[in-house]
């Protein structure tokens, strides 16, 4: 379903080339007063680089009065001005490598081939709205993600990378021990990010090879500890250490040079994708990474 | 809280060095055959070579007739014949390394030192239960997982590993494309494994590495790939590819040497920790990745 | 919160005189195509005699191409164009009487006194839209609501009534055996409709003076009952029977004629309330009954 | 599904005429002392005149350390030691009248005629135990319920009746204002219980044919009310005034006369079934009451 989280809950709507998206957001307590320019800001870097410049100007449509929250459901719109469903008219009978117009055509046997329906970077902007009023609502928590990738790539192809994410400010005892432990709710939030493919606390796969003698982080005395490869996280609760993360993005997979489609009837077919493309979608990725981050803390630190 | 899935629900309980260990499922269909001697196959395979060598004889309490599912809950449990709570007493003020005693002080503010509560490996005893019935109820669904580790290994220290899974027999088109993503359920069902401490669809991280045009995996015309480098899914929705993903462990936290302590008082304690230690806990990791995926994709599948 | 369901999940937001009211419904199939008119018509036995007339024009924010759905979420906004928050100015620190002025001061700490925030007849707009898509969804079943009420009654007077409700063409075995009966989903339902303040199946209250051998509902060879005193549910499962299910509205708590309001600070003030009142509002109750009466069981039978 | 709760969640399990009924409740806070004769006390009310007479003596599985709550998962069972499976043998293709044989038989194409499965009164003593717990959790509320039935019934018929319960000690504030309304909750907690047929809160359906200047709760000035129509909730909330509702129960539908059947085969059979029949089992619903009301209030105040 389109719905994340439990008491801080939030339900995203839009399709990338529809008149909108938006989201519904339940659960934020009354009496807050929102910092539109800190919006605004992390959807500017939302848009770094990227092809499809939009103007993202928020409509709000309830839950707050003079810009303070009131306690009822937020819920806000951002027009798609710079829809431009013909772009993909060639693919009405393709299915692009890659993306997930297979899929989608699989399950809900019909596709939005207008630019990926809900499979596209277009729906994480409500992601990133819902993200900044969550950080908004715990000052004490402080969320830094930064992205590394690899800085030659000809002009028609794409790349990947990764991006690290650092959060302060949690107090040790948050979590729960069992299925919902807070590295597997994290987990699962970077997994939904578009094009996120591996996830790792701390030392992270590298720990698979070292020795317990060494895995081990030592105790100082006030609780905290020497070395953190643990990330900040032990039997699924925060331990009072930085959680840290690092998320793995695989490349974009539209791309300027021509690719080889799957037509519906069953042969292959290379075509160049017209539309805008983007060499490096990761950079564009920390302050996603940020935002599900928070939406994932406010479970359970609300 | 202590219960996993939607559709096909199990909550568990019972604590390491408690009366009995167990749970219940709910959602499992009438008239199935349960097959008893694949569940006390699967808790041998979880028993390989572990310390604690209990003999796991299962008491039903509910839910079947004959060994036919009746459509109600599944209710059973596993008495703990082997519990040594005096193992644990001289742990009474102390915090293990690397160990949940102290983030669980942290959320409960007391503790159950008596072999870390529900923080045992003992907990996956139900785990490998209720995911051996959910194997059972998609008999067109193969989920097969091997491990490497470190071979070689003083005796007082310990070794991680990965385990790689596979998963085939699941057809193109389940999953959703939002939050819930069938590889961010994938990722939060292993991240949940106790000492997981990372994931991988596919090529993983490596992907990150990659260019585009090496990256996405090419069509064949019957709708396969010549590659499966994103593992089986795409936009959170399977492709009928194998479900492939990776996860790291880190080295068991216990071992026979002399570790440090905090003290509740505040000062560093050398101890020998006594209870029984295992090497590689890894070696009986694949039963429980195995589970957790059945346990995932049933809710999918039934 | 402020969402319903769960396979045909419906999250409403908009204060009653903020800048509109609207939801997002996730679970609707792909490839149905809407009728806009009965959704008028809905709307428009909503307003039936109410003393605010909206125009209650509907802007589809995402989920429909030309009409008909396309399997992402379906949000829709109207707006407030009727808003009148300057009539409340006098409430800014009264409590009226039988209103939920108190409860939700005492719960959130502030109000919206304007209105009454969400604790107004204007949110039941989004449900009888929701309501409408979901019959839509179901167009096998059929769900009739009609409503009584005493016909005299001062002007500056308000009165009650009660609904009943029939639904037909829900098949057999439809409901689930334990907590949520479907019944109990009903009687949630219903209870969650503004001043609803009873409900009964069948025979309901009357039942509870029968005799066994007088309430028992004998059947006819085919599998249908000669009476239908259990309205159509047995163990919280259907039976085939028409659902009959009726429902008790108080009267409306807002009145022309002078009232005894609390303030904040501890005395009884006697005001006459301006705004829009309504004699009766149970008139505009059936449309609203059918409406989470569709919601109920679009989650059992979609 | 067999779990009832959000916060303070509760997973019961157990047919009529298993091996055993019980539950795994989760959510309890750790650190508190157990009354258990408080609960064999419950089990005795729930016992008051059945003829069915059992120990009902509990084994508790998991979360409790020498009878205190540990914060883990609280598991227990009750051995059926009067299961008389035999006693309905001559039930196994017939569909009793009243019944839920036929709607369990539709539902999941078989059924378990031996006493009805999870459609059984001894599903409810899983029920009392968890709501004894929840009840010693809030030890400042206070729920008190108690039956009125008619007195006079030939020997082979029975009679249902009406439950008072009033709850005081519970806040001003409790509640969410739309679809979880307080009232809503409670209303579908008391369907929930085997042969409830209605359910109003306060005046009830008598509210029905009040004008509203009769209906309304005037104020003291210290927020309390004269009088408790609403039955203590407005808006969905609690407003501090006692929680008053009245839950309707239809007659038994087993009986010691003869009735019709349906046969599988289609024709109509009388008979006399055996089994232990009762008169008035709605003597023993105030306890049921009450322990469903601490469930449902448990999810708010914990």
């Amino acid at each position: 379903m389109n719905t994340y989280g439990d008491k801080f809950r939030v339900t995203t709507y839009g399709e990338s080339h529809g008149p909108a998206v938006g989201a519904v957001i339940d659960g934020c307590p009354a009496g807050v007063a929102i910092d539109m320019q800190a919006i605004d800001a992390a959807l500017a870097r939302r848009r770094t680089g990227a092809p499809r410049q939009e103007e993202d100007s928020i409509e709000w449509l309830s839950g707050l009065n003079d810009g303070i929250t009131i306690g009822t459901p937020i819920a806000f719109c951002i027009r798609n001005h710079e829809a431009r469903p013909d772009d993909y008219a060639q693919l009405q009978h393709l299915f692009r490598p890659g993306h997930a117009d297979y899929t989608y055509y699989m399950k809900y046997g019909l596709r939005d081939h207008r630019g990926g329906g809900r499979a596209s970077a277009r729906e994480t902007v409500a992601r990133v709205v819902a993200g900044t009023i969550a950080r908004q609502l715990m000052p004490e928590v402080e969320i830094v993600a930064n992205a590394q990738w690899p800085t030659e790539c000809p002009d028609d192809d794409t790349v990947g990378g990764t991006v690290n994410c650092r959060i302060t400010g949690v107090p040790a005892g948050i979590g729960t021990p069992l299925f919902d432990k807070l590295n597997a709710m994290l987990a699962a939030a970077m997994m939904s990010i578009p094009s996120a493919i591996g996830f790792e606390m701390g030392a992270g796969f590298a720990a698979a090879g070292m020795r317990g003698s060494e895995y081990i982080d030592r105790w100082n005395p006030d609780g905290t500890t020497r070395t953190n490869h643990c990330g900040g996280i032990q039997g699924g609760i925060s331990n009072g250490m930085p959680i840290e993360f690092r998320v793995a993005f695989h490349p974009v997979v539209s791309m300027a040079r021509p690719v080889e489609c799957l037509h519906e009837d069953g042969h292959i077919e290379t075509v160049v994708i017209g539309g805008r493309h983007d060499h490096c979608a990761v950079r564009r990725a920390p302050v996603i990474v940020e935002s599900m981050a928070a939406l994932c803390l406010a479970n359970y630190l609300l």
